[in-house]
């Protein structure tokens, strides 16, 4: 393979800008985002949004903070076209947020954009074409006048066409596509031509935002050409100037904060990092990595793991448990010296310190997380290790967040008798701790089933015992588990949600059971039930109780005295 | 949250290099690569490795190419000194690889280090120990000069244990761990102070390993701090300069960049990121941007798909979709702008041009991938996608390469007939693609099982329809499907094995099927094979037939003249 390197690969043309001055830029406040999480997040998905999904997806980056979102690419296809009308005509849009939506340089694309958005207060309208020259050579068959003509002739389409609609606050945004692969002196050319078009002025600035399409360099070189820009632009006061980067070097957080210290205004990307191929920026990244740098990012991330499970659910693609800030595993240490060094570290804290601890750079409370010292129940010994023992034994696949859940348990366990485990103890600690053995399935009996406007509709009674209650429920919801949770906690009054769900066999043929795991929110509190049952229904449901049953006693034992062994 | 931001958090204080040179330097050749997979990537698993994947890790390491490999932390467990003790004692070290070792600077760990590295031909020895100010005063209880006391110390103890065993050539290494949070001029004095005592010479060099343990900075400043190093350090011209970042602000790969362009003559890093909580460097990624830019980075990953899923076998971890280089989707467009640009740029590539193909920052055959255009059955719907009807429409939940694969073959229909398909129509041509009604179940019957030395081992014959012909096979494996390909592979003498596998139930009760998706390696061909049957052993048969009856199928028409459909 890599002998032909050289013959069949060139390395990226450097800016040579000596005189650069981003190197020394400190970030001490946030840029301007923009979500592109309905536009070029949507389309790379294997299954784009629905019209519920894309709602969710809205909803939720409106409650994190965002003020301009890209909502989609409406001359693009019917269901594009139909959520923009139903943002506008169903009044979704809150005061404080600009929709934007993305149109090709093609005179029917943007007559049926300006179409999809009659009649809203206010709307960015993205205008694009390509610049690249392996572009224009091979797909556009235009030379660099050519080119000009294009945005320019377009570009003036956008001003007759919003000056027939003056009730629309209109702000244009340019973009020449694929930036990253142009000549710098002909993205200004083609820049400068089409802001000469809109005449924007410091009071009515227009956007001009650059795309790494494809990320081709170090991202110093980016700067360097996000710098030159920043500096050559004509009407740059007039400008704002944005960017938009991928992530095919896996250097595109990186690329987009060096951009900011190098000039932009603004960036466009996705939460966690959704986009076409290897994604768009990561948003989320850039604003918790300022976050820690004592910059308030003006984005809420103070749960997380909801906008985590928001953001899975829309896209039907998981977030990594190493991702920065939300993966499952990075706030989690197995190393001993870790540990020994984090409680340390913890027990000198005080009140208002500064945040300075080893191996945490962040806070994991300030995102509704929490640390956790996992431990091996024979350290660095796969063959020892509790999921491991566990499954070989016993046939049981714990997720990965109750394997952790789990450990926990195990090392309070082991620090107060400081021996070994078994796999038959820690079986034993299992069936303890979740109450697999003692908590008796709830009789259940679905009492009817009919189809509404939205699905299916289940209707289900149940008798639950709950610790020393005895309660009978109705409730109902899409599914059986859905019914059940509804009937539970209104007799209950407890907030309950379920996470997360998963559901196996052990053994097989007529001995055969199922085993639940079911992650739970039950108020404030993130947890696990896991139930066993032959009846794949009755294990959900015995989940749910030994879940709710966790979290009560929790709530407990926090409320009454401390017992010695919290007192260490 | 966020409003404590100023109050809790500081910003990182750059080092103000005003001449730095690193942003102009280019990269012409690649650094020298240290695999730490099988140390700080092991010691982060939920499960970490046992003996036989670890074995199994090292051995793809050294195809790739790696020459210097850590391979544990000898003296933390049995586990790690055993294996160390294994790859010398079985002489499983190639000449040109040198492994190397790591320990913390305390006296009995560094004496248990040297005895599980008896009569090793060569060894990197790593010595660590903690810098930075938090770490002196909250964990270790030491000033700077009781920091230098310590590294001084046991760095002599390096020298004497080593003098004692001639035999081996020895390499010493030193960490100034959490390199950076620590200041520079400090760090400088504890190295200059660690090879005061080694005395290296530019014949026989000392490795210093700079590691940002936690990553706290923009990728600029760590470059800034690893030129003013580079610059400062005693003895420079003895010293391999290496660096060892993480990636807690998502950053890791810009920061081995910036860093190699800054003085770094080596990295540590892991594959695919692996690594503490957001993990370590990954040295795919880097080999792989070099290769782009036409620089051979000497490691092999010609064959993409195989490394990532022994990795994701031994890590027990997954390679997300949108991994540079690795993930599913990241040669895949679902635009169809993109489509047309991609497949207008290929038709005017002639063989031998420089790559420069819109979209495609690398030829995907290099990595043995294939560029994939996707697309939807009613483009931008979810509602109206593939795998969204076939999954609620009969039940059937695809694993995402086995949607890609399909939604080519109805892509191919599609553009033949020029019409969109139905939930019905789908189905039946996913039925005809697979075989899966025509295909008939092997009959296959257990000879015997039983318990060999490593694991259990089942024997089984089989009568299997394979297109026009009737095979009578036998075979033997750790469980029906290993013996039946292995049965398989005899008789047709084709080299088959089984990639990835997923089955689930279709119905439930009485009527229940299951449905298994085999993903095969049929020779060169990665292909996927369906089976449905209420029997889970027969349904998998099933699919490994109709998984090699596709792949002969499609070499067949390959080798036979080009069909009409074929040549446009």
């Amino acid at each position: 393979m890599l002998k032909q390197a050289a013959s069949k690969y060139r390395a990226f043309p450097p800016v040579r800008l000596t005189d650069r001055t981003w190197p020394d830029a400190v970030l001490t406040r946030p840029p301007v985002w923009c979500s592109v999480d309905l536009r070029d997040g949507n389309q790379a998905l294997i299954e784009p949004m629905d019209i519920p999904r894309k709602l969710r997806m809205f909803q939720a980056l409106v409650a994190i903070g965002f003020k301009e979102i890209e909502v989609g690419f409406p001359s693009a296809s019917q269901v594009e076209f139909d959520f923009v009308r139903k943002l506008i005509d169903d009044n979704l849009v809150p005061e404080d947020v600009t929709i934007q939506v993305l149109t090709q340089a093609r005179e029917p694309l943007i007559r049926r954009t300006f179409e999809a958005l009659e009649g809203a207060r206010r709307v960015i309208v993205h205008l694009y074409n390509a610049t690249a020259p392996v572009m224009r050579r091979v797909v556009l068959g235009l030379d660099e006048d050519g080119i000009v003509e294009l945005a320019t002739s377009q570009a003036r389409l956008f001003v007759e066409l919003a000056a027939q609609r003056p009730q629309t606050q209109w702000t244009f945004q340019y973009s020449p596509e694929m930036f990253s692969g142009t000549e710098l002196a002909f993205s200004k050319r083609v820049v400068d031509a089409v802001t000469g078009v809109w005449q924007p002025t410091p009071g009515r600035k227009c956007i001009v935002n650059l795309p790494s399409t494809v990320e081709h360099s170090t991202p110093n070189i980016f700067a360097d050409m996000i710098e030159w820009m920043h500096r050559n632009l004509a009407r740059r006061d007039c400008i704002v100037l944005s960017v938009h980067p991928h992530n095919d070097r896996g250097t595109g957080t990186a690329a987009g904060e060096l951009a900011v210290m190098a000039g932009a205004d603004r960036l466009e990307g996705c939460l966690f990092g959704n986009g076409e191929r290897t994604g768009n920026l990561d948003l989320v990244n850039v604003a918790l990595n300022l976050y820690s740098q004592g910059v308030d990012p003006g984005l809420d991330f103070s749960d997380i793991d909801e906008v985590r499970r928001t953001v899975e659910h829309c896209n039907q693609l998981p977030v990594h448990p190493r991702h920065p800030y939300a993966g499952d595993l990075v706030y989690t240490s197995f190393s001993g010296s870790h540990q020994d060094a984090i409680k340390k570290a913890f027990a000198a804290r005080k009140e208002g310190d500064i945040w300075d601890m080893p191996y945490l750079p962040l806070d994991p409370k300030d995102l509704g997380r929490s640390y956790e010292a996992v431990i091996r129940v024979n350290s660095q010994s796969g063959k020892g290790g509790i999921s491991y023992l566990l499954e070989s034994e016993y046939g049981l696949e714990l997720p990965r967040r109750l394997q952790i859940e789990f450990s926990q348990v195990v090392q309070t366990v082991m620090d107060a008798t400081g021996k070994e485990l078994t796999a038959q103890d820690l079986f034993q600690l299992f069936e303890r701790e979740y109450g697999v053995r003692s908590t008796p399935a709830p009789t259940h009996q679905v009492l009817e089933e009919a189809k509404g406007a939205s699905g299916p509709v289940v209707k289900l009674a149940a008798d639950v015992v709950l610790g020393s209650r005895n309660l009978s429920i109705q409730g109902a919801g899409t599914g059986p588990i859905d019914a059940f949770v509804a009937g539970l906690a209104q007799a209950t009054g407890e907030n309950l949600r379920v996470l997360d769900y998963h559901e196996h066999a052990i053994g097989s043929g007529a001995n055969a059971q199922a085993v639940a795991y079911l992650e739970l929110r039950v108020g404030q509190q993130t947890l696990f039930g896991v139930g066993i049952d032959a009846n794949i229904v009755s294990a959900s449901l015995k989940a749910i109780v030994s879940g709710l049953q966790r979290a009560q006693a929790s709530r407990a034992a926090a409320s009454s005295a401390l017992s010695p062994s919290d007192q260490e």
